[in-house]
């Protein structure tokens, strides 16, 4: 194992990986998508609470026992994927780095800092290079739509972004699948309808909120989709507007997005654009019924792209279309791995 | 009864009304509104396919006998409120009309005509004076929207409007929402999950498509909120653009807007606007988990505004909010018979 700082003397070879909080549902994504995409693993760590510790986890390596989190132990790993809170992250994150471990943090922790890499690969694996061994993770909501904005950016110029989210109860974790399920049940079943994961009930409803409301009257999770979204595509002053609602699916998050572009645009040349975009599933038949949705976006890698028509606001510099992706996936366990897979 | 076709001509006293389409969703929410506003009925005549003709259906004026329909019955009531097709509603209601009936008609089929009133009355209840007796009922995204952009027109002036809807299972009947149950119940169970209503699984899905295509790449449903909202605000060219998508929910619409206004705005000075609206419930206090919801709109006659935030897109000319309406109420049956009620 190499304590260099830079990535591009990393050793090649099979990687010590280790998943830090590897019982929740990005941590059990993560050693999924490590195993199906092949990633050379030497040797797999899952790490958890010390609750979880000495319990064994089935995995696509085999049983796996859990281990509690120990930094000693930990940093001694090439690979650290940190599927933790943003707290556990700033604690730790920074020390494991510094030891030589390729550390990506799926929190919010690390994102806005100007000298630490925020990475979806298909757009912006430029700056991984010369970067520091921490890496952050983007926002799933961000990371699921600048595989279809990066590319936009590049053929178009993005002038102004609009987006209206409609996100699964993943986003919370396996907790907040397991409540749009057990509370759907009681609906049904005529039992009280209770919320401890979710704001509100979630069944048959939708809660126009996701993480905290901030001063200018956006959540924290809207204000991530437009910070995140102006770091990747390296448009610090981009004009972006999100609204962020959960609604009751399990998994794909989806996202109405209208764009206002500096050149011309037509359907056509943003089809062609996003036909050919890495990680994107152009889903653009609608006459035949086909468009994204979480019932054909879940459980895949690519982030599907439809809906796609010349908008009535912005004239023939405008553009709608809708964008629906896995968030355990691309917005979360795939994109960590594709950051590590930068590393090889 | 008069045969005038001058609604400032009208009788005064109760009046015979007659509902067609009377065994549907809206038809029922028809015969509740006009019993909870008080309308002063003196007939009530239930009116629906010869399928259903003889059967009783409980209203809250008592068990009331079905009848087929037949013009020449029905052109004898004062009001006739039509909860049918479009197609229906072309063949008989300019007959009906003429004969000197009041009617309303829930269908497109009238909506883009320029001499037939489109009407939402805290909005334009103007255009009812001088137009004909047959008056068409917005739908119902539009209603929901209207009743608050209209205000913010007044106040600040429309410059372009940006909707992305969250429409409910309502929207395509009582079997809308029945298939909604339904399948969630089987694919809870582990039971094949189908679908006949919506063009594909509703259950923990969505469906980015209402009504069919246009050749603009639009869905019907998508245009006609940018017709209506141009003709009831009376904006000809008003430029909106509308992503129109079924979630699974049962009778509440929610809309994500962002506007750009002519004048500057405010949040709190929409607020402020929005306060004194009509037809508007400010629900926005999100730092105590206040916003609108389908959990807590669905069944009120009033449009839950709230999320009001100054937008990153518009800058000081740009808001941001959130609404939701009872998609068979405000946008059907309530606006259906406020309209009515403009003839008292």
């Amino acid at each position: 194992m190499s304590n260099s700082s830079n990535p591009a003397s990393r050793n090649a070879g099979p990687r010590r990986v280790a998943i830090v909080g590897a019982t929740g549902a990005v941590g059990r994504e993560m050693v999924n998508v490590l195993h199906d995409r092949k990633f050379p693993v030497s040797e797999l760590g899952l790490f958890a609470s010390e609750r979880s510790a000495g319990k064994v986890q089935e995995t696509p390596y085999g049983a796996k026992t859990l281990q509690a989190f120990d930094a000693d132990v930990v940093k001694g790993y090439d690979v650290v994927l940190l599927a933790v809170s943003g707290d556990f992250a700033k604690a730790h994150a920074p020390t494991l780095a510094s030891a030589g471990a390729l550390v990506i943090d799926n929190s919010s922790a690390f994102r806005y800092d100007d000298n630490i890499p925020l990475i979806v690969p298909e757009i912006n694996a430029h700056a991984f290079q010369g970067g520091g061994r921490l890496i952050a993770n983007p926002n799933c909501t961000t990371a699921i739509a600048v595989v279809a904005l990066g590319p936009l950016h590049k053929a178009f110029g993005l002038k102004r972004v609009i987006v209206s989210t409609y996100q699964a109860t993943s986003g919370a974790g396996a907790e907040g699948m397991a409540e749009l399920e057990e509370q759907t049940r009681n609906q049904l079943e005529g039992r009280p309808v209770t919320n401890s994961v979710f704001r509100h009930p979630i069944p048959f409803n939708l809660i126009p909120q996701i993480d905290a409301f901030q001063d200018n009257g956006y959540t924290k999770e809207e204000m991530k989709v437009t910070w995140e979204t102006r770091k990747i595509l390296g448009i610090p002053d981009l004009p972006l507007s999100c609204t962020a609602v959960r609604i009751p699916t399990y998994r794909a998050h989806s996202e109405a997005i209208t764009i206002e572009t500096i050149q011309p645009v037509t359907p056509d040349a943003a089809r062609a654009v996003l036909a050919d975009a890495p990680g994107v599933k152009l889903v653009d038949d609608p006459a035949n019924g086909v468009y994204p949705m979480p019932l054909t976006a879940a459980s895949q890698y690519d982030v599907e792209v439809g809906r796609i028509r010349a908008n009535l606001v912005f004239g023939d510099h405008g553009l709608d279309l809708f964008v629906c992706g896995d968030q355990l996936l691309k917005g979360a366990a795939l994109n960590a791995v594709q950051i590590a897979e930068l590393d090889l």
